[in-house]
């Protein structure tokens, strides 16, 4: 069971990072000891083998909106191809205009957080995929229906046959399995950083590198490490200091919610960094949409310190460094509804 | 000033449709008076020149859903590229889940129609663009917030200056011309009536040349016909026989709306059957989402003839063959939204 960071946990942390970096090789010596760069192709999934067929029947899973109750909405209404993988709103709209309850997450690099969602209710990209679906703020569906409608669509039982090859392969399971293969293909490789990382000095400018200095010293980086620069362990919001109710409402308790643990109250998954610039607003509540003021929130926070205007410009300088290549995904062709599909219900 | 159909004329159009083909070959040369086959690039449309810089940022525009009040609405969301270029819905969810009043007629090839909108209220793709932005009821926004808005996301400037040198670029006109540019290269050429028009017996099978047969003899062919098999013309919903108020709600006068003239009064842009196949519900009010049951509607009601089963189904038959090769778009990346960007509205 992965424990949230204490403050007193943290302080050690910290501790072994604060030294700073005496030279630029000495810098890029630390960074690589705490990060990754990402891959240039997705991980295996667990009991889920990616082949061609099943990313392209995921494909057509996540842009279908007949996976919803109105057929208006799909995965990529939320977490948008093209828009950092996110929806830019506060918190997403769904089935007849509701909210969803916290600001939707990027699907991109997702595979390699720890868990998923901001409570990290679901273990992986496949026990998420469902979850969406049968949420009655968001697609407002049910795993029988998915499965009804998805065989009433006659184009839909040939891509599911190959890409899952035996019987009645249209099922609620291999709907999750197909679009989790999907989503891990959305990754965003050769960001400077990336780069930085593979030994490339000249990746990062002066600016950036005294924001990742300020990063790794700071003890932003306590956090925010490995692949994702995130997404790998769970911390309080306000292990320091607790932001006001504006940002952090009293009525979530985070993480709380799925193990009934107190230590877990305002407990959420830290979130990955990447491509962070792409996708304001912030924090699982999505009530602050620039990105200098969450880096300043974070400092007061998560590691009571209250960082100038310069420092908090040098550490926004490096996290635009975490921008990578965006997924180039061409839409698919969906197949035809016809006379006995069943209808949305708007 | 077009004409809608009268009932005399259209007999007299008949008449000169309905001696029956006598042989394969005949019937090959009275389609090819009467059809044209879609070309394979996109027609140059007037005063508003097509570039790769002009159709690269009305591509983003079309997808990038700031471009509405709430940043949840795109016109891809009702004119889905993958999906027939329409939404499936019988009238389409706009802001705050609010209904449009007519069915969402497809993007693709709709180049070639003689004007937009089921009333013709656009004369082309560039007017048309507009319509839906300030719409209360679908983007909710307005002319002046489409600019301001797209000022405030920085990484338009570029692609902007690029698609339109001179001074001010970021104009709601220069939207509406990016969007329109793009929107004609929305085609579905080489469907298999295509490759019949020009000249490849083999392109339709038996049935569906029986199919088209009947659609020339019975008379569908005055109004579908040219490139677009229809939106040439308008025509008033029941030439011989009203249908009824399900499918005809009589609260919607049509083209009168735009006319002022009684003799528009149900009259509607004719539209084209390119892809109908995949462009269920049908009618303006989608109330009928069997497209065999729109035959024999049409039938009923612009022919005064009681259709066979066998007829329908090879009328049906023969419409399959107008679906073409579906456009394969890759979804931009759209510039991201810094923290003076215009917020969403939802």
């Amino acid at each position: 069971m992965m424990r949230p960071l204490t403050l007193a946990s943290f302080l050690v942390v910290i501790g072994t990072l604060a030294s700073p970096a005496r030279s630029q090789s000495d810098l890029m010596k630390q960074a690589q000891g705490l990060f990754k760069p990402l891959p240039a192709q997705p991980p295996a999934l667990p009991d889920n083998p990616a082949s061609p067929a099943k990313v392209a029947l995921g494909k057509m899973l996540y842009f279908d909106p007949r996976l919803s109750e109105s057929h208006a909405i799909s995965c990529n209404s939320c977490h948008m191809i093209g828009m950092g993988g996110v929806d830019l709103q506060e918190t997403s709209l769904g089935h007849r205009w509701q909210h969803g309850g916290r600001n939707a997450p990027t699907v991109y690099n997702a595979v390699f957080d720890v868990a998923q969602f901001w409570d990290g209710r679901a273990k992986d990209l496949e026990q998420q995929a469902g979850g969406p679906l049968v949420n009655p703020v968001e697609m407002d569906t049910t795993t029988g229906h998915v499965v009804e409608q998805l065989k009433g669509i006659p184009g839909y039982a040939a891509v599911f046959a190959k890409a899952f090859p035996g019987t009645d392969p249209i099922t609620f399971e291999n709907v999750r399995r197909a679009i989790a293969v999907f989503e891990a293909t959305l990754m965003t490789p050769n960001a400077p950083f990336d780069r930085y990382l593979r030994g490339d000095e000249q990746a990062l400018d002066g600016r950036q590198k005294q924001g990742l200095a300020l990063f790794i010293g700071k003890g932003c980086a306590a956090c925010h490490s490995g692949i994702n620069a995130g997404g790998q362990r769970y911390a309080p919001f306000g292990v320091v200091e607790r932001p006001g109710a504006d940002i952090l409402p009293p009525g979530d308790k985070g993480r709380f919610a799925v193990t009934k643990t107190v230590s877990d109250e305002y407990v959420f998954r830290v979130p990955s960094l990447r491509n962070v610039a792409l996708t304001p607003p912030y924090f699982h509540s999505g009530k602050v949409w620039d990105l200098r003021q969450a880096v300043a929130i974070m400092g007061n926070s998560q590691l009571g310190a209250r960082l100038t205007d310069a420092e908090v410009d040098q550490i926004s300088a490096f996290l635009g460094t975490l921008t990578g290549d965006q997924p180039r995904v061409t839409l698919p062709s969906l197949p035809p509804s016809v006379a006995t599909t069943p209808r949305p219900k708007p």
